[in-house]
């Protein structure tokens, strides 16, 4: 965790419940995502590499939802207005989110976050941290389908090193199937 | 779809029920995944490459779940022991996915029989097509984290040719999307 003055970033805080997934199945989780390392290391030099690039990547990816109607109704009231406050507000976060995943800490604070973001995805949480009144939730296809949006457009700023590519891809991977866990039946995840 | 006689193998017929995601919603789907024509041409040219090899790479997934006592369990009685005669079942219609994949149809037929492999991972169909006893599903988080093992071992038997690669990715990624869809609560698919 980072301590930054950014609204609703609780990473290492109190307010973040803990994951209901423990430590263990994270390591098999990594293991099946052929996630060692290497990629570990790849995914921390990389950080020196995104760090000075956050707002170009930021306005790459903003630039993608905005152009897709289905991906920026997230971000939309129910007249279907893009609601620019809850944007800015989410894409603060957003660029300490990159630096956070090539820190690749993976450890009990970390994986209580990622439930955390999770939860602001679903019906159960969205919205709330920044007090909006935008869809509802995400729809979980798309939540995962960003994979690879997100990764496809970093590539340029690793400096199409392939190493760290493939590490952000099992990272992302990683982190979009912990935030699955609340719209999954119970037991089922 | 194919004639094949593969037990169990009911892409195409009558057996399938409706998938509960449109083709609207798979193209919106496919163009979050940035999954275009240029893709489809690749995954079609990777199955020239694939066909004869299918024993192969099928042998190399076998070995990963076989190293990965986690992934074992889904084929594995109350005792532990792998149900050799299931494993074998399953192979048969893995080998074809692969031939599937490949061809790209993408059609109603196409989704539909993905929502049928989707349930077959699930308690609701788990074991039924096999009359097998093993485990009673398979946790969401090992399918979709097997995208990374399945596309990188695959990536020698694509020449490491990189377009065909990320063709197979995006395919494979598009699919466990789809398999999703019964593990998750109603109406946050």
């Amino acid at each position: 965790m980072t301590q930054t003055d950014i609204p609703g970033y609780t990473y290492g805080t109190d307010a973040v419940p803990r994951s209901p997934v423990s430590l263990q199945e994270l390591e098999l989780l990594k293991a099946t995502l052929l996630l060692g390392d290497e990629d570990l290391a790849a995914l921390r030099r990389s950080g020196a590499l995104l760090a000075p690039k956050v707002e170009e990547i930021l306005d790459v990816w903003y630039g993608f939802v905005g152009a897709n109607p289905h991906l920026l109704a997230a971000f939309s009231n129910a007249d279907g207005q893009p609601d620019e406050q809850y944007l800015a507000a989410v894409r603060r976060r957003f660029g300490q989110w990159i630096l956070d995943t090539a820190r690749a800490t993976f450890d009990q604070a970390w994986l209580d976050y990622q439930h955390e973001i999770g939860l602001r995805h679903t019906r159960r949480k969205k919205n709330q941290t920044d007090g909006a009144d935008a869809a509802d939730h995400i729809p979980l296809r798309y939540v995962l389908a960003l994979l690879v949006p997100i990764t496809t457009t970093l590539k340029p700023f690793l400096g199409d090193d392939e190493a760290m590519h493939q590490a952000w891809v099992k990272a992302v991977l990683l982190q979009v199937i912990l935030w699955s866990h609340p719209y999954v039946r119970d037991g089922d995840f």
